[in-house]
């Protein structure tokens, strides 16, 4: 009884990725994050499974130790905040240390900062801190306040207002090699999770190469479960679904498919 | 260039904390996180600080290592997830291994399962799984569903359905050791963060005692910056509050100052 069932979770040739999130402020409960589920929803959309994500204080030590983990370990890093003017953003500063490359001031950032402040004198030096970038980096658009992210290596850095790294992470898209995709069904019915568990689970021995979850819900009154059923192989999803389907039925449930992770 | 602003960050006296969630759904953008927030909240109203989160898989290695690594840096670790009668429900099993004991089926969590569930019919092989306790545990109620989390160490495994989460946790609460009260003022205003970033440095350098974020924000058409300061020592608190405050005045804005994180 002490060993966990193995519990499959095939990346298989699909990239893999983590995010780090740089922020007092979500680790003190004033600020809930939102990226994390943009990017776990995009990078799906590609084909990059996200496979881990942590949350740190703007703390150097704590940041420079969770990257060098993430970036030795996963295809991409995405990490959100700390890139703004004040004396909290040192994300840029870590993740220079953590390359062992020097810190500049980049010409083409400085050069987008005086295009978006216009007036000299609004470009003091704390805004100009945004413009310091560390050496080989590649810059990341900011189309909403013109402070650039940047790409160096496999570590994307990024902005943590929710719709500059929105809009940030559009642009990185593209850059990204994806991998197959991502096939996912959602079978939801009334059942109690621990009715449909034991056929679940056998279900699960049988197609090893998809991952099945289990997720109940109390909605409207009703308690349920959402079964999510997700794999490359979208004829083995389907198939799986199917099975599933049946299962639902002879316990006495009515089991409501839908394409994707929802529902 | 290359050397990142010290950021102080002190924890002084107050205990420390991790949140490890465990769960596919997480990282598949499938369902967004609701108890990182609430658990840091809650924690910060003890005077406990939560200093890292981390979101991994189901999958054993994956959940133990992060929970060593966790379990063995700060005070307590509260994990989520992974508890329930299913497949992929593995948590337990993965914290047994990690503290070297049996899981074993529980007494005690047998028999509040067997109220639940009345009739012995329904509490199936599947649902019995959920009594599987690693050896020298303590329960924590789930005064929801019965299905218990427990205590072992230094670690606290909740489930991770939000309203079951949080009534573990008002359990728990009351058997953890909080540290000083930590005391925080909001100074919101309409300046560009660019603005006020160099005198926020400056205070920050002498209150070096007190943590100062800064965290943009758009709101109803107009954009600002919301400066949080956070210690244990209220005067000093109170003190930088009332320095920010003329900073703020002095640079054409209007200081807005709240108690607490938000505002």
């Amino acid at each position: 009884m002490s060993s966990p069932a193995a519990t499959p979770n095939p990346t298989g040739p699909n990239p893999t990725a983590a995010v780090l999130v740089i922020g007092n402020e979500i680790l003190s409960g004033r600020t809930k994050d939102a990226n994390l589920p943009h990017i776990a929803e995009k990078l799906a959309g590609i084909g990059v499974r996200l496979r881990e994500a942590r949350v740190v204080p703007d703390v150097e030590e704590e940041i420079i130790t969770a990257l060098d983990a993430l970036r030795g370990r996963y295809g991409y890093v995405f990490t959100t905040g700390g890139i703004g003017p004040t004396h909290d953003d040192i994300t840029s500063a870590c993740v220079a240390k953590a390359f062992g490359v020097p810190l500049e001031r980049n010409a083409e950032a400085v050069a987008r900062l005086e295009r978006h402040y216009g007036d000299p004198s609004k470009l003091n030096e704390a805004r100009l801190r945004m413009a310091n970038i560390p050496a080989g980096a590649s810059l990341i658009d900011n189309p909403i306040s013109a402070a650039p992210g940047f790409r160096i290596g496999n570590v994307f850095v990024m902005a943590g207002v929710p719709n500059i790294m929105q809009a940030m992470l559009d642009g990185v898209l593209p850059q990204l090699e994806g991998g197959p995709d991502l096939h996912a069904r959602t079978v939801a019915c009334e059942l109690a999770e621990g009715q449909i568990a034991a056929d679940l689970g056998a279900l699960q021995d049988r197609y090893a190469d998809l991952e099945i979850g289990s997720y109940p819900y109390f909605r409207n009154g009703f308690f349920g479960v959402s079964l999510v059923l997700r794999g490359t192989d979208e004829t083995r999803v389907v198939a799986a679904t199917e099975e599933l389907a049946g299962i639902v039925l002879r316990l006495g449930g009515t089991p409501n498919v839908t394409v994707g992770t929802k529902g």
